[in-house]
């Protein structure tokens, strides 16, 4: 805590204390019975993890509004069933700046994955290469973006906090470069944390085996966590590290891999990236975990598709939970989606197995809403039917780009 | 199942064991005293049905988001009473393709009828020719299309699902057509089924004495079950017999009966079916067991009156609870509804007894509403004035076609 | 029950038995310190009614949606405050074709008062009397039309259910005429009426005491309940005696006394009984005991009021719990309301004096509620402000007629 | 009580008793530990007050429909993000008649403060010195306006009651003039208050020690509590009582200070005391204790904001929770808001230490949400984009000024 009263943080700001949260029970070697949707993995990661942990990783920010409201927004759509189309043959490919995919399921980058299993990031990495998904890496790795390399041939990309000495960010970068990542993911939404008062209630600390494993050779590890509170200004002390454009030019200039922002909410935030030479961007709120009080990141999401056109790249995540839902956010208007909290829950349960396995799930759920409506591939989604749910005039409310 | 970890299957896809569901109490020969409504036979049957069955009855498919939605949909509109109109003379007759009814509530096909009741479509078939009500006989029927209609004089048409062996169909259409079949309903909307999550937590699987009468002859009885898993393309090998246009036309060649087809839910099929010579649709999906994120089917329901003219033939299932629910059906644009589990609660409580009665509650709940809203026949309806449910704005929201 | 299957029946239809329902308390002599609302009587009431009595006078019909909606729909609206408007003289005075009354909340005509206290309609005519308001007495009254009228010098109408003898309808209103009645009101909506299933649950039956004095002398008590159920045409028996326009042509050639009609939810119907010569008219749905599926009366009120201009009387009833509902209703249409659950509720538990409390905290909240919004006559309600609950649209949407 | 049966009352008209209601828990001298943001306070007062306190505090007016959809409205709008945007300088400093602040969260006007912590007032002054907070002083504060002056150096303004003897009124004015109060603030909404249902039913009265040490001078102690009832006129004795223009005019006649005006709800009188001369209006429905059944005041805010032009005074008050609340009332109108339930929990938990904590967390929370929008001032909220939550069409509600 950086000063008497506050609970603001940069990231990783969680206490680090001794004690070992300890899981209820060691992660299985196959998949339980109980597991029969993407969205059981939600239920079963309780049995497999410690309470605080799971309540640290469910939970969102300070009250839980938007963590909340992310995956209720996907009720609000529902997708119109078609007939006889001819889709026997059909596929789920999609090309982004980085990677070429079977599929649109992308693994987002979460901080510290061994707090979910002691494998982490490399469990993470075998499921990747298992299922030719693409990981993304966090730079608050608990294993570092070297070894994880060499622990599979999985498509990968690194995410880059700005570290407080910017010549570590750039160093970070190089470092990725060199191990084989494709592209740069700059997150750049979540300077301020306000943790979940729920995940605070249960006393929630970060074990002390959760270090940032890629920082340790910068002299402070986990920078970020830094920041001397000012009293008088509250939280002026941490503005001192919030990005900038300059900042970003910096990444820019600094690389040659296509270089994605994440955290975009706001479609004129979208189109300036998009002028300023970002490859694409990621519609995301951090699930809920940077503002809370931010809208459903999907309610946004056809705007900034407006706002950037048709042909520009997009991801999106926050609110994920099954194939259906990957559906209902290419057609308002991604190209394809990552998943962050289900990918802790799965690697909870059965490490590489259980992610391996969701991924599966969430394909097969994809793959059976694009037959019911009768898409066969990613670009016919952008065209499918969505209808409000119970939308108050009875008329078709189609949501393409 | 048909890979490791899928639950994806084709219709009627559930494992099948050797131990019967035991039903807590046989059916009764007098209806209960506390059946008072029609939707009372959904809480009774819980008496005379095990957990099992009833979760596989009453669940839709997935998370049940949709089968939830239908009944909610009704629930958004109101019928504004008249007063004085003339309607001592009054009546619910329907002329339909295929039969002309004393009523416009018809029997859903529903698949192996004997998971509720020992006599299974027979029982339904007495109670149909006791309430001058139709019955349309699944390709599941846990009792032979012959042997239906030797059972009770009831008007009957005859519900298709296409084979993988599609002669197979054609010798069923052919059967139906010497057995007295007046009219058949090809099913397209449930070529793949993710089961209800909720149902399968009750370990439901079909009992051994649920099997597809009509399909025994063909050498692979169920043989709709079928299809190779293929790993890496997820459910590429049970779209294989995803049914196309052809297949449509070659059922329509093959028949001078009048074919409806079912599971309708966007305007553009409707039109397209309409245009092919198909003789009505049915507004349906499936009772939510199909996709599970479709709309609520009542919310298709006028787009798609409005997409075929005034004079096309529609009928209407998904969602039906009351005599209430049929009058809005109607007034939204269907010519006709169908009953699917309120059907199977009341043979599992009744057996034909129920059945008939169900249909005498629903009809005199009909004619209530009906005096109410001063209409003499089902033409009235399409002219009665519906009311959003607590619209937003304060105005007439009349839906009529 | 008029067939096998029936539960539809005309009104007052309960079966009768000669087991009485005992009050769990007997009526108090003093108000209880709970009653600090006018809706407090409906929590209290139920200490002082049988629970099968008070599910009948709670219950609407069938499932209950449009007794449930009726409230509810009060909570749409909100009152916007005034300041500084010269309130210091003001009054609630109303002046309708039968009664000039010191304020607008009339005791709606219930049948069978005495189910609520010994003294039914007499203890509510007392507290009519004591309390300036204006009584109409149902036709299916406990006491004679002539006993209450001598019991206390109230401001009273009568209710006229139309006879299946149409020649008794007549002289039930030359009665109601000798005996000092100012007004007629004909009820049109409750032909048809299926009991609430919550009601029919407990078991509820019509005890002995419960006859229709009014009626005993026309040969057949409780005619109206009468009807030879057709099975073949399900309630076609019941609908020979429903009311038709010459049916009201002949009450209004009859008396020369203000006849209002109730039940009247449609503008149009308003509009053709305003042509036809009807004084004015309750816009009511019987407090959802007639058609369960019927809107909110509250919502059509706006409408009805902009159908038939400023001046036409209107009437309210179905929903009122509050003076707050009182100010609405008016603010939105109505010259006045009637109460009638809520008058049963407080009949049971204090009698004469429970009514007359009731309507005096009914017209306290009705002053305090016009204090704020700074009107000082029923008059100005019709221009206050009116805003919609949580709007989606930050504007002004005033309800003024 | 002013009549037999009457519950409405003249401000402070709970009955007084000798009887004291015992804090349940002695006032903290530190911050218990599960306080972990600003409504925490809410829950942990519990702790801290007798029951029937906690619910008069937390309780509205008759039924708490007010009181409940203020904090309620504040969930329909969310804050949409920002990305690199220069906040490294922000401040959240605002200019209002009668203070310059550093912060926009000011002390609400809370009747008897001793209710919460017996230092009241006095620990409240403290709070606000050591936060560079406004306090606006009750008239019925617990202790008087001088010995609160003196207690602390803190910026304060004085809030009036119009008293029923007139000259009382001018008279508090010229002492809080004296003792150097900067600001006065005249509530004119809560003239008529009907209590909450719900803290009667807990027995609340007032204790004996809630005395208005102001108004001790007067001759009649509580002397707003008066009025002699008149029966016939119900609430008719109250309303003589009621202010009017004039008495704001000589208000305003009387003072150099800047007069606010509190509890403007309605466009049209906004611009009304604009046009009269008064420095600003305080937008707010006293929290609910004034009309049960007013709109959400956030609700009114943006409508009053256009009405006055963006440049006169405004204040927020009613449903205010968090520094996210306190973003979105100043987006959608206000210069600044004030806080009065809160005040009061934190005072019963922890005193002046309690009152100062909460202000403290809700200026981070606010500056958090000012990051995450991108705002480096208060200015900049103006033109922040809030976005309707899960509005039905998929489009940029803004709602700038």
């Amino acid at each position: 805590m950086h000063n008497e009263f506050s609970r603001v943080g940069l990231v990783g700001q969680w206490q680090r204390q001794a004690s070992s949260h300890v899981p209820i029970q060691s992660p299985a070697s196959r998949i339980p019975d109980d597991i029969r949707c993407a969205r059981d993995y939600e239920i079963a990661a309780q049995r497999f993890m410690a309470e605080s942990v799971y309540a640290y990783i469910h939970g969102g920010s300070a009250l839980d509004q938007t963590s909340t409201a992310n995956p209720r927004a996907f009720g609000r759509w529902t997708v119109c069933p078609r007939l006889l189309g001819d889709i026997r043959q059909s596929d789920t490919r999609v090309q982004l700046p980085g990677a070429m995919l079977d599929h649109p399921v992308l693994l987002a980058p979460v901080a510290y994955q061994n707090l979910a299993h002691p494998e982490g990031e490399i469990a993470v990495a075998r499921a990747a290469a298992a299922t030719g998904s693409a990981q993304i890496l966090s730079t608050l790795s608990s294993f570092s973006l070297e070894d994880v390399a060499q622990s599979a041939p999985a498509r990968r990309w690194f995410q880059l906090y700005l570290q407080p000495d910017r010549s570590a960010s750039l160093d970070l970068i190089r470092r990725a470069e060199t191990a084989g990542y494709k592209a740069i993911m700059l997150t750049l939404d979540a300077t301020l944390q306000i943790p979940s008062a729920r995940a605070q209630a249960t006393g929630f600390t970060l074990p002390a085996a959760c270090v940032a494993a890629n920082l340790q050779q910068y002299g402070r590890p986990d920078a970020v966590a830094g920041g001397t509170a000012l009293r008088r200004d509250v939280i002026g002390g941490l503005l001192r590290h919030v990005p900038c454009w300059s900042d970003l030019d910096a990444v820019l200039a600094h690389t040659q891999l296509p270089v994605w922002v994440k955290g975009v909410m706001h479609p004129d935030d979208a189109r300036a990236l998009q002028g300023r030479g970002v490859a694409g961007v990621v519609v995301s709120n951090h699930g809920g975990r940077a503002l809370d009080g931010a809208p459903a990141a999907l309610q946004m999401l056809p705007l900034i598709r407006s706002a950037v056109g048709a042909q520009y790249p997009i991801l999106f995540d926050s609110g994920i939970r099954s194939g259906t839902d990957v559906f209902k956010a290419i057609a308002l208007g991604a190209d394809a989606v990552m998943i962050g909290r289900a990918q802790m829950y799965a690697l909870s349960v059965a490490g590489a197995l259980g992610v391996a396995h969701l991924l599966t799930l969430l394909r097969e759920e994809l793959a059976v809403c694009m037959a019911h409506a009768g898409c066969r591939s990613l670009a016919d989604l952008r065209s499918a039917t969505l209808i409000r749910n119970g939308a108050s005039e009875v008329r078709d409310e189609c949501a393409s780009c």
